[in-house]
């Protein structure tokens, strides 16, 4: 008879490592890791401690987030319906430069909150004060890639500092957290930051062995602006100083041209789709299935509920796919399982973390969701795929188990106190935009 | 001492019949009617037998979901990411050439029950099988207006044994269900009845002294097969045979010049916006904007589960508004309020039942519901339209009142059995469609 920690019994398993599903599925996890996926039938006795019934429910890998700035959960409904610049230089740059530790420790806790109820296992974030973020993730017991922004806008010395800071934060929470917590540098994009700068971001992720979290290509502007400064795009800029010779994370990628595209083929930029935020704030289309034909590997984000509004990947999912149907007035377009792989395993590639999560498999690391599937909404079930993407919401998330340990069960959270997580991110946010009465 | 049936208090309205939101708020509600609405301070005495404590929640008009075949919730997930012609042809229509009542009842039951847990209070349909239907809303206890479908595709005798039937389902239920349902015909589309059996229907309206409901401008392919027959478009056609001399809801809008733009706003067409279904079949944007700068009357609709895959018109607000944004690369366009205006008080008046439901207001039949803004999604509170509209979700409301009865309170159904419900679909989709192994 095998031990294991925890066992989940009597799902359908979504592994995400091939379009298969298992029918009347086991899981075994111990400490971390998964040590079983399959059939009831082939699990022989395995005994544990916890035992999880998941009859009528469909358990799939943790989602994966690949771009937002959780601290700003905080500034969730500020703003809204206003152009990019506005929404920018006269609401969240203003509210951002009053902005304190434990404010931007508020917004990632209640942030982490949302993903975790969301079945959001782990995320990219890119923000300031990323330390109280990374204090947020090690309390929720989510899986995070941090780094720490860095934006020079013409500021040379300030951009040296945010680029030490970003190192000094990298170097503090590299293998923290029981290995929850990942790091990245984060240049805020190529029209903030010099070509001397970028460079220099990306010599210290090679020697640090990381990867880089961008901004690329989201607003037509600022692509007009450096083309006119550089007489060229953003990708054939940032690729002629080398900034592509690494692992990175490109969020956006709206404005790309046919040679921009090849070129992030060719350089294995990992692109983040963040539909949402870019219909929102009215910005354009990344046409993602040019891309996945090229062979890019193409992941999902949410983006800040500043511009989104919400930490939802199902959401998202939703949005992308259908995005992508109408971009190409084609509903073949983006099948419902390529959008489920786009936020589990290329999600997980796009981290760089391809061998820890991202699937059900037997060692990955035990990132598992179970959906339930008792809804109305999710009835009747005639294709899984098509209820997850079409029809499913963060809401009928029922159980969360990240890194081996349950967050979340029968939607009641272990780690984290909602009330109290709640009414803290409350007092911040009055504290810092009092209401008008 | 007023009194009243229901008190409902402590709760933030948004009453819809102005921008103007009340803070610590009453409704009381005696029989099926609102008999008062305003600041508990000004509310004097109510007494009422069943009191609600709504603090922390905020009550707004019962949506209104001015498109669906809420019978084919039956079909949720069948022929997923394919062509409209496809789709139709393989899958929908011969799986409809198999319905039989009872399905067509266990589906509209299980879409009622999904609409009614979502905050829609009233709907409009048009499909087979009205009758059921019919069956279903006076069980739920909605509010809906009904409408037997009629489609001609070249077969005279039918179109007219279709017309006629459609004339007996009107007069049946005309004032039913203590005037919760309300009818309308509803020929299937331009392109599939003759110019003569569409005279024949709006003639035949008229003297029922009721509306319209049809399918219009959807399909670019259909629009250029009509032209070609007619020699003009889909609008001026109509116009011209005079199908619009009467109350029209014309459902998706997405396929037209200007000059069908100013025939809608010059007739009086109400039109219905149905974002997420046109996404997902790859149909295109509908410029609702255009259309509500000309004074055009816009609504929305979810469309039926089979092409959505939800019946939750706060994703299909999301959805609508962020698309225009996109259409327009704007975001000032579609604000929150404007877009939820689109789902209640628009609603109301696109199906001719303005003088009853739509807003908040004394006088008002009591279609109310209830949002819990305590969930971790709807925190912290900048801008409450901003929380409706970009970060709220069926799942988040909490009580649902039509017509004066509360159908559903902390989420626990006072009218339909969920899992009766929900067991009956399962097994009359299990008849129609046996999955695969």
């Amino acid at each position: 008879m095998e031990e294991a920690d925890i066992l989940i019994t009597g799902c359908t398993i979504l592994p995400m490592s091939s379009k298969m599903t298992i029918q009347d599925g086991v899981i075994a996890v111990k400490d971390n890791k998964i040590v079983f996926v399959g059939k009831r039938s082939s699990a022989g006795n395995i005994h544990a401690e916890k035992k999880i019934d998941a009859r009528g429910k469909v358990a799939l890998p943790g989602l994966v987030n690949c771009h937002t700035h959780v601290a700003m959960t905080l500034f969730r409904g500020i703003a809204e319906d206003k152009p990019l610049n506005v929404w920018l230089r006269r609401h969240i740059w203003p509210l951002e430069a009053k902005l304190k530790k434990e404010d931007a420790y508020a917004g990632a806790l209640l942030g982490c909150l949302e993903m975790l109820k969301n079945g959001i296992t782990c995320f990219a974030d890119m923000y300031f004060c990323e330390d109280m973020v990374a204090k947020a993730v090690s309390e929720s017991g989510l899986r995070a890639v941090l780094a720490e922004g860095i934006i020079e806008a013409g500021n040379k010395t300030k951009g040296e500092q945010m680029l030490s800071k970003s190192i000094e934060f990298a170097k503090k929470f590299y293998g923290n957290t029981n290995g929850r917590i990942y790091v990245m540098l984060a240049p805020h994009a190529a029209y903030s930051c010099s070509p001397e700068l970028l460079q220099k971001i990306r010599e210290n992720a090679s020697k640090l062995e990381i990867g880089v979290h961008i901004h690329l290509a989201e607003s037509a502007e600022m692509f007009k602006e450096l083309e006119a400064n550089y007489g060229c795009s953003e990708v054939e800029f940032l690729d002629k100083i080398g900034f592509f010779e690494g692992h990175t994370l490109a969020a956006h990628c709206i404005n790309l041209s046919d040679m921009d595209r090849r070129i992030l083929a060719g350089r294995g930029v990992n692109v983040v789709y963040v539909p949402v935020s870019n219909m929102k704030l009215g910005l354009g289309i990344a046409r993602i299935k040019e891309l996945i034909e090229l062979g890019v590997n193409v992941a999902m984000g949410t983006d800040s509920p500043a511009s989104n509004n919400v930490l939802d990947m199902f959401e998202t999912m939703k949005f992308g796919t259908l995005l992508q149907k109408l971009a190409y007035m084609n509903p073949e377009v983006l099948p419902a399982y390529e959008t489920l792989k786009m936020a589990t395993v290329n999600g997980a590639k796009a981290l760089g973390l391809e061998r820890s999560i991202g699937t059900l498999e037997t060692g990955k690391k035990a990132d598992v969701i179970l959906v339930d599937f008792s809804k109305p909404n999710l009835k009747p079930l005639h294709d899984v795929y098509a209820n997850i993407i079409y029809a499913c919401h963060g809401g009928d998330v029922d159980t969360v188990v990240v890194d081996g340990k349950i967050l979340m069960e029968q939607r009641q959270l272990n780690t984290l106190n909602e009330r109290a997580v709640i009414e803290k991110a409350e007092r911040h946010a009055a504290n810092l935009l009092p209401r008008k009465p």
